[in-house]
């Protein structure tokens, strides 16, 4: 699949939203590191829509690989922001006001995956599997590579373990993202994935999610199974 | 107090546990950006005792900062560690066994300080203020300068603003951290602080973090206020 060294046989920790990205990595993982024992983590931080997390579950139950649920409460508690704070409205595709927008969750990430880490140093593990793309750096700087290596980092330095933050669609496009999945046999699943703003099954087609998801389809040729059912 | 730039005026976020070296770095923020709103934060993440949080609330009222406590469910979730799991022994003081003591929980300052982060980014703060030292980096890896370092690298790109994580205590023995203490006039706010792992007041004087204690203030020469008590 790569020229990385073989990691077959290794075990890594996915982190698991329920999205068409998290879950097109948890089948990277499972191919990359064939024979080794994959684990998906799902974080439950508050967003609007419970959705998410069921398709994590269901998903992951689908993959036959354990997922566990983590709560997080102190998003909630520092308060303010779209996708966690129901006061806020989410805003249309073109809406995003000033630098970063209103759906951004600071230092969402970078919890996210010390969190990963610190579950997967509980049972030995070193690799962590993320879906971030530099794709959505305009939005979310801790999407960005340059981030995740300053953290890969401090996570190595600050838990005493050799982690490496894997993230496969680093570097993709959209339309790449849907191509990989393909390749990966991971098309069928990707009609449980949840990625709509607004909650709404089938999508609502509006948000800026759903927006991005419908156009990556639509570069790579391929019906999305999920507006398809 | 020291030859970096001036920083009086400006406002800075403290993250302040209830214990000795943390209410010291509230006074040295008092002091270091005096003319500044100082803010502190408080985590609750099923620390054994909540002594320590009702402690921080007081420090923080008795200093005329305000305080904010964030709940933290995840680590309790992650499970495993002495100072969350009413389950394990907490170790006496030479009683580390392994690499890292039972008490480690990881990533916890990552977590910390990266919350701490969201809520100044919220606030439109740049300066962090956190009471880790080199000291206990044998146990606790995420003490260490180079893995602050490394996290205020990941939280300036991941959050873009520009981050300052102040360590005071960094390269100061425990002996000297009560001096500053003193030098600040915070020796009597001393008396409420929390230090011992196993909850007691009359600390227990047996447990590591108590032993540390007594043996920087009798180096100080200087009577703990907590113990005199």
């Amino acid at each position: 699949m790569n020229s990385e060294p073989d990691k077959s046989g290794d075990n890594a920790v996915v982190v698991l939203s329920g999205g068409q990205d998290s879950t097109t990595c948890l089948y990277w993982a499972l191919d990359r590191f064939r024979g080794g024992a994959i684990e998906s983590v799902t974080f439950d931080y508050g967003q609007r829509h419970r959705r998410e997390i069921d398709a994590a579950r269901k998903i992951a139950a689908h993959a036959n690989v354990p997922n566990t649920v983590l709560p997080i409460d102190t998003f909630a508690a520092i308060g303010g922001d779209a996708l966690t704070d129901a006061g806020i409205a989410v805003p249309g595709a073109d809406a995003s006001q000033g630098a970063l927008p209103a759906t951004f969750v600071p230092g969402r990430n970078l919890v996210f995956l010390t969190y990963a880490a610190a579950f997967a140093w509980k049972r030995g593990i070193d690799h962590l599997v993320a879906g971030m793309a530099q794709t959505d750096y305009s939005g979310y700087p801790d999407c960005r590579r340059e981030t995740l290596d300053a953290l890969e980092r401090a996570l190595e330095l600050g838990l005493e373990r050799n982690f490496t933050i894997h993230t496969p669609l680093m570097h993709l496009t959209k339309k790449e993202t849907v191509l990989l999945a393909r390749d990966l046999g991971a098309l069928p699943v990707m009609a449980m994935t949840h990625t709509c703003y607004k909650g709404e099954r089938p999508p609502c087609g509006d948000c800026a999610a759903c927006r991005l998801r419908a156009r990556g389809f639509a570069e790579a040729g391929i019906d999305d199974p999920l507006v398809a059912t």
